[in-house]
């Protein structure tokens, strides 16, 4: 099986903590390759981020497909792009955010997701209500920057821990989900701390593309993710159209 | 990876059904062990014979779990008896139901569940509002008995094919489930007929199972699914108490 | 009016407590049988005892019914077995959270359940949920368990009345609901000490039972509340099956 | 026990077919006074005849108060000013609306209420996902007249049938509502005849103020229901507040 | 443009606070007449004080409607009488409540609506679902009486502000409605005090009104705002009659 | 008052429409800028074409706010980029669809938007739910290419007809909003077709804006609104952002 993985932010090394995370969970015949976007801000934190992240996403997106790929994961807690990419690519497209949701819900009936950025709080609580698990799972900011996850001098992760500890007392939480990517890394850590579930979505994602590839199951295209229509595009943009990159 | 596949009806023709659709789809290193229960209803229709199924379910879950399963699997669409299942193991428990639609949800925004019988439909339709899936999942019955599907002089399959069709004109479904563990072997057949995504729950909740292994996530204990406290129980219902069967 | 009401624990000092509560407020010339199942649980705590506790649930009901009972009532808070109930009987069946939730509905625009045991608050905001009353109506736990209740040497009641004070100062409650069949003794005493409406399910159940008989009321069959189909059954459950056991 | 019913409009031949309706299911010992509003429309047909009949409505709600009610009926099926008669009064209010859907709850999963005019029908699904049952109930209405329903010359009670018949074959009705005070004296014969459930609110009202009254509760007065502000009144509706009317 | 402001309640000074809010937002050309009502309390506060509100208030909606206002404004919180008076007049009629969570919903995710006693904050509850704002807008009540507004010597505004606090601190509100007519000259100083949007519901309602009139857009008549149809009244109520008392 | 109109497709001619149907309701004093997208597809048809449209439609946004522009529009029915245009203006930015709905609640309870494609219906019933109009508001395609609405051979206007018909008949909509920029200059002739009312976003957005420019009213910044925060961008794309190509 080859998986796809595509940081949309433009920093490697976050790339590289969510390579590590999925090459932990990954099967053996599993064949990973994560990318980081080559266009776009360093970091996606809110939704004028995510804006800019979506065009080097779906060239990525497109790529990956191209290079025969069979599934596809977008590594941004945001489901960045996820609609679009879907009705771009014939292969399966996955954020992490619904595959943490959708893992979390056959082991706890009441979650709380955990995220960087207060601004990000409102874009997770509208993903939470669209993938059918409001009144089971809060969302909570623990007022983080997303790339001081990476920095060891930051008191980041204690912020976290902190967050997390609110969420067990105060949500009636069963299980914390960690809401960004770069928090993959964390996860053994913090189960260990908390003795409760602690989900990646990450690895979450992995599992679930390993499932569809198993079960044969692809994007349905007689709806909102039927292919684009080809069209004209006029301006700088039209150099980013990932079927025209691609020469497709 | 050792996963238990309980069907939780007695009709032994219907486990080998779930057994193969499951065998498909397993890792190469999964181990599937599928059993019949031992007590109740030789199908399940509607809520009554739920009713009758679920202390044998539990005392295969009890006796799977104490023969190192690493995750069970309820093959049954209504999802008989998972919250029990869930308070009393500590493995991971999955219901067909919940692995179909979550599985489901990441290649369709909109998808149709036909069932076998009218009484089977309302059951369901709670299931589809619990998990989320309310206004993206809607529930047909195919007015079939379950074994039925089993009896090729019957015209059932038939009367399947004709509710998948109308959930294609009439639902705006993209993909649909087939909403009983023995319309598995179907699976195949039907992507072809109809050209959409066929999600067979068994398969699902196999691969949901094996990502939950691989990810090291069991069920949250901090809530509704706590074991069980110890107590007395009266009457002749005291032997199917499947802890004091298994001497535990 | 004869009236049936099952205590689906198997702890008959509860029954009796019930019995009392039902006497005091049935009319006249109601015939109240309050009887205490003969297999199962001392005490129902959560989805595992429920489980347990519904074989001998129906095998009552079924027993009642055919003794010429007009109605019946499943006296335990979590409507333990209701749907099946509804199924295998033709008199109407009353659980005492939906008989207590409607009630309370014509004299408060909110209220809150306060129940025994953390486990069984999940389960109880899924009746509140299902029966239409969410956003109206909260369930919070005391932490006691049920059968700590008829024990004056425990500080169960006062955790009760700790638990009240704090529904009526955080909830914007107008009203109780006792969230324990056990309870229904302290329903007159409480009502007097915190001068608010304090419900008790099982009284409510009552009332809701002569009236549908009043009324002429009984269960629809047409859709989930078909009656069971007669079918196969195997193993030593088979000796459960009500119809079996009631020779029919 | 002394219950008041009050007819909101001015029509006194409806209020002689709702006392007929409740006498049909009162206690033997239950006293039940029907009174026909003195001010306002002869028939209730949406939003702009309910705001002339609520003045008239809580006059003879607070007379009936004043005269020992022990707790009222307001028999329009739009629950016309229930929420005021609440706050006015200190004994229990019922709508029979509320009535009939609290009911009906018992006894179906999904129903289908069947009213006069099409322009009530926006009003009374207000009602049904106010009192929580949208999802189980509809709203249909078959385009009649209030008043024609007591005009033997008329057609109404032929269409009234024909959208009895469309709601048993369209809405998966299990049950039927008759969605007008006017209706109550043909429920048997529809019951007869359709062969479901067919629910009268102004019966289930009764049975319900019944209940209240043996239970000892009465409306909760700390919320939105708390007793009226006395305050200046303006201009001729002074002579029309009740408390004043009554002296009080 | 002609505009129609009434005052529900019979409190002239309330009118002059409403009519010079409205004065201030109206354009060049806008004409805006403001009536307090002849009928009714002095203020509205519940369920109660609405009912007595309402014939009075249709009244001058009729009047208005005659004299040829293009567009009307119930200048109450409550948006008392609002689907009356829409089945009543031929030209749009417009709530404050509705105007003000319409015209915020455009420039914050979630707001707070701080109105004036307990008893209020229910039925602005129920606005607040009906208009599709439930979990975008909480509402809070200061707990003090309306013309307490008025008073320079109350500590009304003093607890207004502390509510506005709490609602900035605890609801993650991103803007302020005032929920009270009578609020609306503290707008300005709110603002410049709390630095967030704070949103007066009878300026919001001025602005959609001329909007209304300039997209020619008037109440759709084929629903439940259908014209009322012409009937007979019996008593003293008859003279309250809108279209009767004007002639029509 | 200064008003911007993005066009966020690259076809002139439509902005040209869209420019046409603001100028018949701006006010007097008004001065609009309809401007077209320098960058991306000629036509906005479901998820993929929204995703490259969106740099360009904030390019444009950041331009106008710096040339002093009050308000923003955006002059497209899937409110294209509308939460990242909020986080990057300080003005106020309103979406056509958004305007449309709520202009339309004031007027009528139940609606239905008639939209070009198929692939567009889901994304605008995402948007009519979260905006709080489920139930209310039904969305119909009439399977026609956005373009064709500008071509007088096409059958597109008659299709649309044919749509609007259908609303009208079987979804109890009592008025019709066009769901697509492209429309606008078809509503006065549709109203008299149909006489209902029919809704143009485009002038709906005009009048909001105006009215919050009058309003003093800007987008809250304590949440998800929150300006973005200044950070690198690596590859092409950089070139696109709009702070750097506005030289901020």
């Amino acid at each position: 099986m080859r998986i796809l993985i595509v940081n949309p932010n433009t920093t490697a090394s976050m790339t590289a903590t969510v390579a590590d995370s999925a090459a932990r969970v990954a099967n053996a015949g599993t064949d990973i390759t994560a990318v980081t976007s080559s266009m776009g801000p360093v970091s996606i934190e809110g939704y004028y981020d995510e804006a800019f992240a979506v065009p080097g996403l779906l060239l990525e997106i497109a790529k990956g497909e191209k290079a025969s790929a069979q599934a596809a994961i977008i590594a941004c807690f945001d489901d960045t792009g996820l609609d679009a990419a879907r009705a771009l690519a014939n292969i399966p497209v996955i954020g992490i955010c619904e595959a943490a949701l959708a893992t979390t819900s056959f082991i706890a009936q009441r979650f709380t997701i955990v995220t960087t950025m207060e601004r990000s709080r409102q874009p997770l609580e509208h993903l939470v209500h669209r993938y059918g698990m409001a009144g089971r799972c809060n969302v909570r900011a623990a007022d983080i920057p997303v790339l001081s996850l990476e920095d060891p001098a930051s008191n980041a992760r204690d912020k976290l821990r902190h967050e997390i500890g609110l969420a067990l007392r105060d949500d009636r939480a069963e299980a914390i989900i960690l809401g960004c990517a770069g928090m993959a890394d964390l996860t053994a850590e913090l189960r260990n701390e908390f003795n409760v579930p602690v989900v990646d979505g990450v690895a979450c994602a992995v599992k679930q593309a390993e499932a569809l590839i198993a079960l044969g199951l692809t994007t349905a295209k007689s709806g909102a993710y039927a292919s684009p229509i080809s069209k004209p595009y006029k301006g700088m943009l039209e150099m980013f159209e990932p079927r025209l990159m691609m020469g497709g």
